[in-house]
């Protein structure tokens, strides 16, 4: 069974989609600066990214006029991707899915940085002080360290297990306070917490026997917990980096126990921001319900039923509210959350294949990138209406500038 | 004695000081647009804006490079001010002691608006989705709304109290979700929510008898809670907004009672970022106390003795610590708590009166104002270190553009 579940994450996550049409409104452009007229003169802390993962192109959009300032083409394969922002919020970090990390301006809308870092990555973060990229690759497993401003590697670290393993696929790769990563080593089941202080030398502290492959991580925005999920069993496995040494426990072990694993249509992804007052929402990985957990005990505190196997599970900034996207077939859908009742109050429609999800800062919208209807949607979400919507090519990732600001992305 | 602090309280907060010596090194510019250079392309998304209070002038800062990018005279009465940010990062709206309303570009570095909205000012907020500007006055007693884009006037809103009372001044003005903002009124003894939803006809729910003489206010990130600290009597009332119907409690009643009050020298600042995971800090008003509250129960859950009366207490962010300014004669250090262990665990002394400190986003650094040694000096907050030192005239407030996406600001 748990080569099967294994098997089955991997082809979703190398699955390639028939490319859409091209907008027609946008500019489109290319890799390498050009000779382009002086840019707007504007703030860059409206700024998204989003993710076209069939073209391998982005487009830079202005989330207060709502509308796409350019479409700029030779990312490589989006077809999974991830990105960072700068500390000025000028520059994202966009890792492909094929080793590709490509440093783009939002205001030149030029890429100005491109290498192949690796064969295989699922992307990366961006350190407390915004001078270091480091990207967590599938193939070679492991970890590498990158200048911000060069792209030019100050390190490499294998993911080599304590057991002795063939290298590991790096997962949940997120940043902790003090230039540290954290991340998951998916065959080895160990976290690693990696100190760059000194970014040419870098110190693992590794935590063996965490549980059976860890499949994605997510550092709580205090910068304290990362959590991993476990896919070769049931639970959670989580590292308190506040106590001294750093330790890692299990939290909600064998929630599906007794039940008959469903197959698994889409790994959940565990990054996102899951942390409500109270509690930590988990997507429970091949069952139709999301997982509450007091976020001071990490005993479980509920469960909500939802429509299909969650994805996503995302707490609004400011709001009492959860949104929850689902794998295939329900990911049409997505469905609305009030957490102090812990009841689905709203179901939404966004389009088809909805990839993801992300709030503006202040939470008053949510954007969401339905890939098959090759738009984007926008939400209010106080009234849970559509307020606008944008053309995309194959949309997956919304990546907005804020990000620069927050810890755990 | 509620006189006698009420009268030490509106003294304190009308000092003038000495006029500092301008700094050479920096570009001087004046409040009218003027024919400049192009400015230079940059991100937003990590400037600040300092307060040079007594020469009603502001710099914007670039925290990356740590140097000054120019100096802008014409603010008016900078006595005391704040300052929210656009959500785009490129504008920031000072308030000034004298009413003013200063909108600047931080790119062109020139002021673009500027009105006198009242005749005594005491800060503002900007609404959720950032077309409203809300400020907050002392005379005459109110709230106005304006628009964002051009400072024209949406709505005047008195601060008449329920019981008759003469219009109060308005204290601890901040935004909440729904465009909606909170505060509180001094003299009436009220807290005040306005859903600006429709900002040119704002509705007003408002709580009556929350305790004598709210001094000031604090939204909790997450927008569920405002905090209104009591001067005229021991105790924070404690509006909850996500409670059915809204409703305010007393908490930590009588924390100074049997003690004799000690003479206050300048009011404490709850606005701030004071919750720290698992309890609120809040500077004990006239003590050498910082107050630990439970951020569920909101019962007392510590007091840590500190060297003076604290003004700021801020909670690093990704950190384990506070950092606590004091009113005078303590205003030359800053003392730094372990929340953990609720130790004081250092004492620096960043120079003269200590009057303000911003973190950076992130929490890697603390920049602090010394307005007797016109210095802005910034700490590596891994080693309480300092790593750079500004010049500048009086400073006082430092705000740093990352603002423009949280709440409660």
């Amino acid at each position: 069974m748990l080569r099967a579940r294994a098997a089955l994450m991997m082809s979703t996550l190398v699955a390639v989609l028939a490319v859409a049409p091209a907008c027609s409104h946008m500019q489109a452009r290319h890799g390498k600066p050009t000779a382009t007229p002086a840019p707007e003169l504007r703030g860059s802390g409206d700024l998204a990214l989003v993710i076209e993962r069939a073209s391998g192109s982005v487009q830079i959009i202005d989330t207060t006029r709502k509308r796409s300032l350019a479409r700029i083409e030779g990312f490589g394969d989006l077809s999974h991707a991830h990105a960072v922002f700068s500390r000025d919020a000028r520059y994202a970090f966009v890792f492909g899915r094929d080793g590709g990390l490509t440093r783009v301006d939002l205001l030149t809308q030029t890429i100005t940085h491109r290498i192949i870092q690796a064969g295989n990555s699922i992307g990366g973060s961006i350190s407390q002080d915004g001078k270091i990229i480091a990207a967590q690759n599938y193939s070679p497993g492991g970890i590498k360290l990158f200048d911000s401003e060069t792209l030019a590697e100050l390190a490499d670290i294998p993911a080599q297990g304590a057991d002795g393993s063939p290298r590991s696929k790096v997962v949940g790769l997120a940043d902790l306070p003090g230039n540290r990563f954290v991340g998951a080593l998916f065959e080895a089941g160990e976290i690693w917490v990696v100190d760059a202080k000194n970014p040419r030398a870098p110190q693992v502290e590794r935590f063996t026997g965490v549980g059976r492959q860890p499949y994605d991580g997510l550092a709580t925005r205090n910068g304290r917990y990362f959590l991993a999920g476990l896919f070769g069993e049931d639970g959670i496995a989580l590292l308190d980096t506040w106590s001294k040494p750093m330790q890692v426990q299990r939290i909600l072990p064998g929630y599906g126990r007794g039940e008959a694993p469903l197959p698994v249509y889409k790994m959940p992804h565990l990054r996102g921001w899951a942390m409500a007052e109270r509690d930590i929402l988990l997507p429970a990985i091949g069952r139709h319900e999301v997982l509450l957990a007091d976020n001071r005990s990490f005993a479980e505190s509920g469960r909500v039923p939802v429509r299909g196997q969650p994805v996503f599970v995302m707490v609004q900034p400011g709001g009492q509210r959860a949104f929850v996207n689902f794998a295939f077939p329900d990911n049409d859908h997505v469905q609305v959350i009030d957490i102090p009742s812990r009841k689905v109050v709203a179901d939404l429609s966004p389009g088809k294949a909805v990839l993801h999800m992300e709030f503006s800062p202040r939470g008053e919208e949510v954007w969401m990138s339905a890939r098959d209807s090759n738009e984007i949607t926008v939400y209010d979400t106080a009234t849970l209406k559509p307020i606008a919507r944008l053309p995309a090519q194959s949309p997956s990732g919304i990546f907005m500038s804020a990000r620069a600001h927050q810890m755990g992305m």
